[in-house]
C-alpha cells in the first residue's frame, strides 16, 4: 500500500484536523471527532445531516455550509458511521424547524440512521438516495446504490432550506429530485482501504468494471477497456433508458479520485454528445472529484432532469468546502 | 495504457472541447484551439496570459476567468505552447493597457513566450515563476522550475490587475509574490502521457521521489516511502530554509492528480503542523489537486509569505472553472 499516511488508525482523525484546520471560517470539527457542522447555523432552518463511509470525499463534509449540508457524520473508511454520530451531529445543528436526514441507500448506513431518528427524539424525517442505475440490488444496498446525485440532492435541498421550507417540503424536493436523477460509473483501477492495505478488487491491465459502486463493488459486468465515447454511450443509454425521457438536464461527470481532469473533461464531452443527441439539452454542469472511492481511477455520468425551481436552487449561494459560488 | 479516452491524439482536442462546454459562461475556446479566454474581457485593463504543456490541469485553462487569467496558452501534454499561440491569445485579449506574461521557469516554455513577445508587436512584460526548491537545476529547466505557486502568482496578481494596477506595478507584483513562494513535492507513482503510453518513470512498491517535479522528472532522491509526518517536516525543512524566516503565510497543499482529498488534507495537517512549530501562521488555506501530472500520485506543499496587499488581493473575488469566490 503506498500512501501518504502516517498509520492505517489514525488517517481518517488526522485527515480530519486537516481539513477542519483548512476550513476554519466554514465548518468546527465536532467532540470526539463524530461530525463536520457548519461553523454558524441559522436558528429557524430545517438542519440538514448526511454522512456515511469515509473515503468518499470531498462528499460528504466538503459540503457542508451555506446552502448545503448543515452537519456531515464520517464514519471508518466505507464504514457507515454509528447513529451516535449522528444524534450528536442532531444536537449540535438543531435549529428547531426539523431535521432531514440525507442517506445514501447502503444497508449500514439506512440502518444506521434510522435507529438515530427513533433514538433522537427529535421531528426527523430521511429522503434515500439511489441513482445508481447500473445494478438492481448489490453487495452492499437492497435495492439500487445511492451514489454520485447525492451530491445534487444536497445542493438542492440545501437551497431550498435556507429559503426557509418546511421539512415536510424538503423531503418531497429530495424525493422529487432523486428521482430525477440517475448515474452509471466505470473503474479501470481499484482502491485500497488503508485498514486493509490491499486493493479491494483484482482488475486486468486491459479491463474495466462497467457498473462499478463507488466501494469498488461490482457492476454489471467486467469487460475489455473501450474508447471513452463506448463507454459515455453506454452509460447515456442505460441513464436515459432508465429516465425514461430526455429534457433540460444537469449534467455530472464525476472522477472517483484517480483519473485526471483531462479525462473527466473528455467524458464530459462524450457524455454531453451522447445526450443532446438523444434530445437532452444540458443546462447547467459540473465536472471534477466530487464522490470518489479513494484513489479508484474511473468516473460516473449523473444526468438530473431539471425543473425551473430545481435550476433556481442548483443556482442559489453555496459556500462549503468543495462546492462554491455566489459567496 | 489506461485511460479514459478515444485516442491518444485527439485526447487534448476533446477535453478541451468538454471544458469549453461545461464552462462556456466563463470562457471561449480560441480559433483551432490555440487558446482559452475569458467569455468577457474589460477594457483598459492589463491582460494576463498564461499557458505550458496540458496535464497539469486545471493549470492554467482552469485559472481564466475574472479575478486570474485572460487567456490560457495549452500546449500538448507535457510540451510547451507554440508562439503563435500566445500571439494569437494576445490578439484576442488585449485591452489596451499591455499584456503580462506569466510563465513556469521551463526551457520550453520561457524560449516560447520570449518568441512571442518579440513577434507580437505589443507592449508586454513577464513573470517567471521558479518556486520549487527541490532541485537549483533540472532536466527541464535552467535555473529552479516553476511549480504549484504559479497559481498564487495568478491569483493574487489577476486581482490587482482587476482593480487597475499597471503593466509594471503587476509585473513588479507579480516578480514579488513569486520571491515569496516555495514548494516541494513528493511522487509516489508515474504518470503516463497518453502519447507515449507507458509510464514517465519507474519506480518501486515501496519508493517515493522527492522533490519530484511536475512532469515527474526527478528530485533530489529516491528512497523508500516514509511516513507523511516526516515527508512534511523535510518539505517544510527545505522551504523555511530557502525562505528564510517564518511569518503569516498562505499554505497551499496541492495533489499530483491520483492522491485522494483525504491523503491531502492529512498532508495539509501534517505541514500546517511543522510550519507552526516553526513560527508560520497559516493565515490562508487551499488543499486540492490544482497543479497536476496528469495521474501522479503525491502531492506538493507551496508556502507563500503573504503581506497586507497579497491578502487582501488573494481575498479578492475570481470566478474561474477550478478556483471560484466572492462571485
Amino acid at each position: 500500500m503506498k500512501k501518504l499516511i502516517n498509520s492505517p488508525d489514525t488517517v481518517l482523525a488526522e485527515s480530519l484536523d486537516g481539513f477542519a484546520a483548512a476550513h476554519a471560517d466554514i465548518v468546527t470539527l465536532g467532540a470526539e471527532r463524530k461530525f463536520v457542522r457548519r461553523a454558524r447555523t441559522t436558528p429557524g432552518k430545517v438542519a440538514l445531516i448526511s454522512g456515511g463511509g469515509s473515503g468518499h470525499e470531498p462528499l460528504h463534509a466538503g459540503f457542508v455550509g451555506l446552502g448545503m449540508l448543515d452537519a456531515a457524520c464520517p464514519g471508518q473508511v466505507f464504514t457507515s458511521p454509528t447513529p451516535d454520530q449522528m444524534i450528536a451531529a442532531a444536537e449540535a445543528v438543531d435549529g428547531g424547524a426539523g431535521i432531514l436526514f440525507i442517506v445514501k441507500n447502503y444497508e449500514g448506513d439506512v440502518m444506521n440512521f434510522d435507529m438515530a431518528a427513533e433514538m433522537a427524539g427529535k421531528d426527523i424525517m430521511k429522503v434515500v438516495t439511489d441513482d445508481d442505475v447500473a445494478v438492481e440490488a448489490s453487495t452492499w444496498s437492497t435495492g439500487r446504490r445511492g451514489v454520485a446525485g447525492t451530491l445534487v440532492v444536497e445542493k438542492v435541498v440545501g437551497a431550498a432550506a435556507e429559503q426557509g421550507r418546511s421539512l415536510v417540503e424538503l423531503q418531497a424536493l429530495g424525493t422529487n429530485v432523486n428521482l430525477a436523477t440517475r448515474s452509471m460509473g466505470v473503474a479501470l483501477t481499484s482502491c485500497t482501504v488503508p485498514a486493509a492495505g490491499t486493493p479491494t478488487f483484482q482488475i486486468g491491465d486491459d479491463e474495466m468494471e462497467m457498473g462499478v459502486g463507488i466501494h469498488g463493488e461490482p457492476g454489471r459486468r467486467r469487460v475489455k477497456l473501450e474508447p471513452a465515447d463506448r463507454i459515455a454511450e453506454e452509460m447515456v443509454h442505460a441513464i436515459h433508458e432508465d429516465l425514461g425521457k430526455a429534457g433540460d438536464a444537469l449534467l455530472l461527470v464525476n472522477g472517483f479520485g484517480g483519473t485526471p481532469s483531462m479525462e473527466l473533461y473528455l467524458m464530459y464531452h462524450a457524455a454531453r454528445t451522447q445526450l443532446e443527441k438523444r434530445g437532452f439539452a444540458i443546462r447547467r454542469s459540473l465536472v471534477g472529484n466530487y464522490v470518489t472511492s479513494l484513489e479508484m481511477a474511473g468516473a460516473s455520468v449523473t444526468v438530473t432532469l431539471l425543473d425551473d425551481d430545481m435550476a433556481k436552487l442548483w443556482d442559489a449561494p453555496v459556500h462549503t468546502a468543495a462546492l462554491r459560488w455566489g459567496v
